[in-house]
């Protein structure tokens, strides 16, 4: 059997070891860091230090780190009863709460008129497409920059952030929302002090842990200039896949963007075939986003980029990270060219059926 | 350095070895649930099954096991905007969404006149006072009671219960709501399927993991009479503090409690003082619930049961669990009593200053 290779980091990354060892040494931690005791003080401190790192992978020094369970609760605890200007092109945990009201250019650009009144994502995870955000900007969904390009959550100009563990190698069921200090956020779990009164509920402290873990050594590859080698990886899979299929696009390409993703789009093979045929010839790759439950729908993020509403089903997503291997890269697109070339002579032969 | 001896279960109980193991194998399953691919399935089926673990633990095969990051979250999904009735004795997960108005008799029992329009917690996380639930009861706090007594969700004729991982040896950050199949719930975190669309996010599959194995590991133990062991050893602390200290009493000691808890009462001497010197002996127990920012106000447990308020500061409680040793808790006995008659002759020579 041939090594299965994992091209869906943006759905969720792997584990980073740094992450698996912070968690196993969090699980001998027993105390609530709300009790009082040695035990309890322990936690308390071990919570408090993986804050401060967290807040200094994201250059959020002196801002508050509000842990959530993930972007999504962060999400609506900063969004709800806000009614948010915001575009098509954001992960439905801000949509939901938010009015899809931006415009969005074919590059994939968001048009903000009104920062103070907007949300506005850093970067977008199916096209990786990278945001200038204005000045003032009430919200930014950090969740897929965070750990892949350099950033600093003070110097972004925004009032709050959000962030999850499990895209850049943390665990699933972590994040937090980033405010400046001491902003007033009204809790919507009740019932306990924690998270300076803003977030009832005892911590997930091996989660906090792996998190704080997961940025820290996000940061460290970043220092160390792993988005450039991952870029030329991923950089690589568009040459290869654009000389052998004439019928490919890459949205977003000419935009500025997350070195770890590609937006493959060929009109008129559906994206969820595309990803079964993958998935047989051992690649983890995805339609669109993973959030919802295994429904591929036509990419909203894709017709607000002024794509076709009937070839906006027709888009896959690889997406990698700092371990994705340069060969195992190119088995894909030979994998992939290989199914196209298939698809492509299917589709001919139907076309001349056609015309008989 | 003596060993330190925890002896705060009801706070957060020390991770069970079964849930260390499951969760350091689920780390190694990368997939997103949502993602359609292998390892998505993968983990999706991952997930399943622990939710069939869960419900089977529970007792409760056949309802709707829907996780959230802790009891916390599970009180707020189910009790938001209904102002249902509840007593006091309840945590501050339940009290912030409910009135206060049921009435608690001097045992801690709670009396339910209209069982569809209240909530009312198993067990008291303060006194370990098991209620009866009454018939058709909307809400109720399983947090305390599940892993500790034998009870099945699908006997007890309620509509909902809410539990928690990290009580009973499961990870902190992970519990769940369980609502009889197809129980109608409006999500309050949005943008995706997850959950039956009752919960939106990427589910915590390392806490999920963690938390099944052990669910199943403290059934196991209950079908291994470890109950009967844990209360005896509180039994035997109960009688050591009586014999030895006259001014003690015990909270809730008539009623059928928790095997593993026990409030203890000194009339004039400060839960908070108490547990400062025994942390300082080496042994961590509580005044009061841990979930605030460590204060210690009088307990509203305590004083919904008739204690007079300015003795209710004055208890602490030991909660202990399977691996609780008994020279341990007799090492226990004898530091509190040490400090009991510490107390005891200050106090008296304070009371004899005062007659001068």
């Amino acid at each position: 059997m041939t090594q299965r290779v994992y091209l869906d980091w943006n759905a969720t990354a792997p584990l980073r070891p740094e992450a698996r060892a912070a968690m196993i040494e969090a699980a001998e931690i027993t105390g609530n860091p709300s009790s009082v005791h040695a035990e309890g003080r322990a936690a308390k401190s071990a919570l408090e230090r993986a804050r401060e790192d967290v807040a200094s992978a994201l250059g959020a020094e002196g801002a508050d780190v509000i842990f959530t369970s993930g972007t999504t609760e962060a999400a609506a605890l900063i969004l709800e009863g806000r009614n948010l200007l915001s575009a098509p092109v954001e992960h439905a945990a801000v949509l939901s709460w938010c009015r899809p009201e931006l415009r969005v250019e074919r590059s994939g650009k968001v048009i903000v008129d009104d920062p103070a009144a907007s949300t506005l994502q850093l970067a977008n995870p199916e096209t990786g497409v990278i945001q200038s955000l204005p000045e003032g900007l009430a919200v930014s969904d950090l969740t897929q920059a965070f750990g892949k390009i350099p950033f600093a959550f003070n110097w972004l100009g925004i009032e709050a952030g959000l962030v999850s563990a499990h895209k850049l190698g943390g665990p699933r069921g972590i994040g937090a929302l980033i405010v400046k200090r001491g902003t007033e956020i009204e809790a919507r779990l009740k019932g306990g002090g924690q998270e300076q009164g803003r977030r009832a509920g005892t911590e997930n402290l091996i989660g906090i842990l792996g998190f704080a873990a997961a940025a820290k050594a996000a940061q460290n590859d970043l220092d160390q200039g792993v988005g450039e080698k991952v870029s030329e990886i991923r950089d690589s899979l568009l040459r290869t896949l654009e000389s052998g299929a004439e019928m490919v696009t890459f949205p977003g390409r000419e935009s500025h963007r997350l070195p770890n993703t590609l937006s493959i789009l060929t009109p008129g093979w559906r994206g969820e075939t595309q990803v079964m045929q993958m998935d047989l010839a051992g690649f983890a790759v995805s339609a669109g986003s993973a959030c919802s439950s295994g429904k591929v729908r036509p990419s909203n993020v894709l017709t607000a980029m002024g794509i076709a509403t009937e070839w906006a089903g027709d888009a896959i997503r690889v997406s990698i990270g700092p371990t994705t291997d340069h060969r195992d890269i190119m088995r894909f697109a030979d994998a992939w060219l290989a199914a196209y070339e298939r698809w492509r002579q299917r589709n001919e032969s139907r076309a001349t059926a056609g015309r008989v």
